[in-house]
């Protein structure tokens, strides 16, 4: 299998960022590469790169660019550079909470650092090294929920993810396809059912991309066939990532997963959410509290330009649902298997070390 | 508002069937003009005439088309080409029951008129009466069911819609959006809630453009937006139609039906399917008897003839799904509200006459 790289850095502080565009597959494997904080923005503001841990790769580097500018000016001009550069791209999408993630380590990784002394060049430098840092987390991330969510999947299991969680979503691996590639390389069958994901089809595009790239047998189906595939006994176990959960367990994910999540419950499916602990939230009570971000109409009106609609209908189109704690059986992130999937269980694993 | 009418006959026993051809909607408004029964079949398959009891007057023109070359001929000739269309007609789509009644209706009441000693003429000339008068008593079903099921409509409420049970899938007036037709002629303030409905995006076409055409508010979701729009409280009814139901009350309808119909009995908005007495099926113990058709991959995998999802995927297609009678809180037919949904209650209301 050919190596793909969701998102990379390449040379020193003044290289670039290269990130596959993903909103030209499944057609076309091209990468992007960003020069400026201003071409990131833009690449997670139009998806070209998405999944809330790769945006939060993605954030970390535009602070590296941002700051290739001012690396050889005092540490005023330096700092004021970063809170701006840090603000604006705070701006590009509002639900993922691992993009801010990245963004206040990034900024409180400078603070440190200019209360130590250290030159904007010095610090500069220490950011490239932080944000190649998140990404090399996250890679290990990745295999450690694969890992610990591998055991929850029955041998010849179906399973039915929503969305794009996948290597495309991260720096590579991906969360909740992690668990679907651990439990192959242990050996298990598994038969994947690909909600195709509208409006935007990231599980037509992305999802069954990546997994006939891996080989892993998968049926492309339209999101309004889950509850159908479920109750013929197809499907063993949902497994769906994450864009951020709150402190007692609801958990906002792509539009179109809470139904999912209802569906699952109706026929006792088993639903599962793979996220980093990144992905938590904890100064937020409950899902009611998550921002979910609304997007264009057109996103839902036009197919390739045309549209399929009659032009100047209303459209309600949020990019996020939540599904509530008590629909989900398990959280799985690098640290293990949560459950039950409650306030006391989160805080025991989330809060017992400050980083991963 | 302009007059649309979905299908019609024009001209006396040698005239032809014209019909909206659906799948340029909304883009464009163009009449088929059906000249022999393989347009019609073709008409059925590609779905330029869909919803059953459509389709059920679609194929009751075709027969009469089909006997155009034979109405000079001897009575053996006729009536071996009427089985010959009925058969051919039938096998276009599997799963509406009202293409069946209505076949077999045309079929009967040939039968009945050569026992009586009708010439092929003089039946050919009541075969095109017999479709006439189901167009018409459809219009009066549609009537009926629209005002019969107003009355479940609470002022203000909004109503969740799947696919296209409207003007469009009948001669006129439809029958879950009949339901909302007549609602608003009481008065009543209704928004609707218009699932686009996949793969082809029936309801972002059809229900859209029907109800913008007759000024009634609606917002238009993807499928997977339902459970949301629910939660937030937006939704106090669903309403959809069915093609096919069976005597215990299980109903058959646009895929993507019984997930909706999962996710209002999960926040507890009463659904309801409203269908005329032609789509029962008291054949069928229960939904799990009805076939269901699998259409072909690519309504998934393309959009606009360019492909969204990898070359060669494996895809589920299924046209239809069941939702189980526990799960409907009224049919609405024009014979009136049939709760609680169970064979008790259908067989009283459908068995006390034979005819509508």
């Amino acid at each position: 299998m050919q190596e793909v790289r969701t998102l990379y850095w390449v040379g020193g502080t003044e290289g670039r960022l290269r990130l596959i565009d993903q909103t030209r597959l499944p057609g076309e494997l091209v990468e992007l590469e960003c020069r400026n904080a201003e071409t990131v923005w833009e690449a997670i503001r139009a998806l070209r790169v998405r999944g809330a841990p790769a945006i939060g790769i993605a954030a970390a580097y535009g602070i590296c660019l941002g700051l290739q500018t001012v690396a050889g000016q005092d540490a005023a001009a330096f700092h004021a550079r970063l809170q701006e550069v840090a603000d604006y791209l705070a701006e590009s999408r509002p639900t993922a909470v691992n993009l801010f993630w990245a963004i206040r380590r990034m900024t409180r990784r400078a603070r440190d650092l200019r209360d130590a002394g250290a030159s904007p060049i010095e610090t500069h430098q220490a950011l490239l090294a932080e944000a190649q840092a998140i990404e090399a987390e996250d890679r290990r991330m990745c295999r450690a929920i694969g890992r610990h969510g591998a055991e929850l999947l029955p041998d010849g299991a179906g399973v039915l993810t929503h969305c794009n969680a996948g290597g495309l979503a991260t720096a590579d691996y991906g969360t909740a396809l992690a668990v679907v590639y651990a439990a192959v390389e242990l050996g298990k069958r598994v038969h994947v059912f690909v909600d195709e994901t509208r409006p935007l089809l990231q599980g037509a595009r992305l999802t069954a991309w990546e997994l006939r790239r891996r080989e892993i047998p998968c049926t492309l189906i339209c999101d309004s066939m889950a509850a159908m595939v479920m109750k013929q006994g197809k499907v063993q176990a949902v497994v769906t990532g994450a864009d951020r959960i709150a402190r007692n367990g609801d958990a906002a994910n792509k539009i179109g997963t809470y139904g999912v999540a209802l569906a699952a419950a109706a026929h006792r499916i088993p639903f599962y959410v793979a996220a980093p602990s990144s992905t938590f939230d904890l100064s937020l009570d409950s899902g009611e509290e998550i921002p979910i971000e609304l997007r264009a109409a057109g996103e839902v009106t036009h197919c390739h330009g045309r549209p399929v609609a009659p032009e100047g209908i209303d459209v309600y189109n949020p990019a996020f649902d939540v599904t509530p704690a008590g629909l989900i059986a398990a959280l799985v992130c690098e640290r293990g298997v949560l459950r039950p999937v409650c306030e006391a269980r989160i805080a025991e694993v989330l809060e017992t070390s400050a980083t991963s």
